[in-house]
């Protein structure tokens, strides 16, 4: 049995970004989740194909250890995205056009030793489907996390709401956040979205980082200052991968833990976005990750105050100003 | 001596914000700039003000043991400007009304005790004047830093560079960062203003912190997740003041000097934005400064890799991927 479960998409898709174009390019949110976690756990994947997917990617998924069986093929095409990216904001894409093909009767099923999931990842589809694939799962998984999107929050607020209140941590832009918690303010948003049930809340704030609420502790993992930004599809996906597979992997649940995986999650963002479709992170070595994290950790550490010892502060009296 | 000059605007400041409006605020970049380095080392301001001036605002600076010996005072009004701020981009602020008044003729002097400054900072005024008064200093100080914006690097694109070329530390917004250099990339935008001659650009990102680039150093300071943010203006400047002075008080020019200098002013932003004008900044105690210190540096913090420590790998081999 694999320890992560996701159900998602898995795609073909056309992109345009200021670094150049690709075309059918393999992608998808269970995709780029699944051999981003398959570094550091199993993983099995929930998703439908068409007639059309190609062997290589069969292969590339199971060449990576990545449980298959799940990955239904139907009649007709693979699901397809296209979009174009600006230059500032990864965030600011334009969607060119949808075909949701095979993946538009998407209707999840999981087999018997899927159902034993420990860790579920439900990425961002129909969150009447994230629904019914939670309550397919025997027992309550040790992890469940979700990600959505506008399209939801709009379309579907009531449907999203029911899944979140069992959602243990919810991933969501920072754009998203608000819409969702109907308040400007992060903070404030992030713990109405926890009284709603998720122990921690993932907000992503693009290449600035992410700030992790979790519980009473809120931590903020920093981005890696890239200079060559190939193509932003499926940053927040390998992050979601590299998060949840610390966590499985590990076992540590503790704040602690949960910092180091957002950590993590930075990093295989970091190399998602460095490259069209998976080419970057597919080809990834032991070192090249560790390296990278060890770059983040020197990217945000400084010296903190010891016990005891204080600030330079100026000796001369100083008058406390009002109005 | 003052341990640092600064050169800037002294204003009142009209605004309308989310949380509510404030008339005629005292404000202006070496009003916050220099309050907020008061509390670490003595500050001499350089500015101007009109007839209209309140005493209650002269004593208030000296009564924070800011030197106003260079503050003039002129015949005609102060400096008003007044403003809206949109809800979640506090960048995104639109500026309703620019009354210059005694600034139209600001031609700063300095007096001789000011000639010997060791620490300079010019804030966000014209870079000719900037350029006359970092030429009026003796020595070349041991730092000077600078603050713009896009209205100078627009239209005073050439007086800027020659002035950012004596410069050591230039504090930048990231889209003006991509302005000046013509580079979507910020890590590549800042080598480039770097080999003009700045040992260090510090880039604002609002309340997402700042990506502080210094030698071969890069480091990126969290901002102070805030549940209540009252009013945007001046977070830039007293984000300057905690930085220079934490350096003007300590001397410590090392990377790791510069490090806890630009947390320092994340502390003094986040202060500056809890209240309209200098309400809170103004009222701070040293527990209070320390307090959010400590925040801050827990905020960030995770274990890193130790020395031979490894991520949790995944045991069972797995292929490469190439396309």
């Amino acid at each position: 049995m694999s320890e992560i479960l996701v159900v998602g998409s898995v795609a073909y898709d056309s992109v345009v970004t200021p670094a150049g174009s690709r075309e059918e390019a393999l992608g998808g949110s269970a995709t780029f989740f699944a051999v981003s976690a398959s570094f550091f756990t199993p993983v099995s994947v929930v998703a439908v194909v068409g007639e059309d997917f190609r062997g290589e990617h069969l292969e590339m998924l199971a060449g990576r250890g990545v449980d298959i069986s799940g990955l239904k093929r139907q009649e007709g095409k693979t699901f397809r995205w296209s979009g174009v990216y600006g230059t500032e904001d990864a965030n600011a894409r334009r969607t060119l056009d949808t075909q949701l093909n095979v993946f538009a009767d998407f209707a999840p099923e999981l087999s018997p030793a899927q159902r034993r999931a420990r860790y579920l990842f439900l990425a961002n589809i129909d969150p009447d489907l994230q629904f019914d694939v939670l309550h397919q799962i025997e027992d309550r998984p040790r992890l469940v996390a979700l990600d959505t999107m506008n399209f939801w929050i709009q379309g579907k607020n009531s449907s999203l709401r029911r899944v979140v209140t069992e959602t243990d941590i919810l991933f969501i832009d920072e754009g998203e956040l608000r819409d969702l918690a109907s308040e400007v303010n992060l903070v404030k948003g992030a713990r109405q979205v926890m009284a709603m049930g998720p122990k921690a809340v993932v907000v992503k704030q693009g290449d600035h980082g992410v700030l992790l609420f979790h519980g009473e502790s809120t931590f903020r993992a920093p981005a890696f200052p890239l200079e060559n930004v190939t193509d932003p599809t499926g940053a927040g996906d390998s992050f979601a991968g590299g998060f949840l597979g610390y966590l499985a992997a590990t076992g540590d649940l503790t704040p602690g833990g949960f910092r180091r995986a957002a950590v993590l999650g930075s990093v295989m963002g970091s190399f998602a976005v460095e490259s069209f479709s998976l080419d970057r992170m597919g080809a990834l070595t032991l070192a090249d990750v560790e390296a990278r994290f060890r770059s983040l950790s020197d990217l945000s550490s400084f010296s903190p105050l010891g016990d005891g010892e204080n600030l330079p502060w100026r000796d001369s009296p100083r008058k406390p100003y009002t109005t």
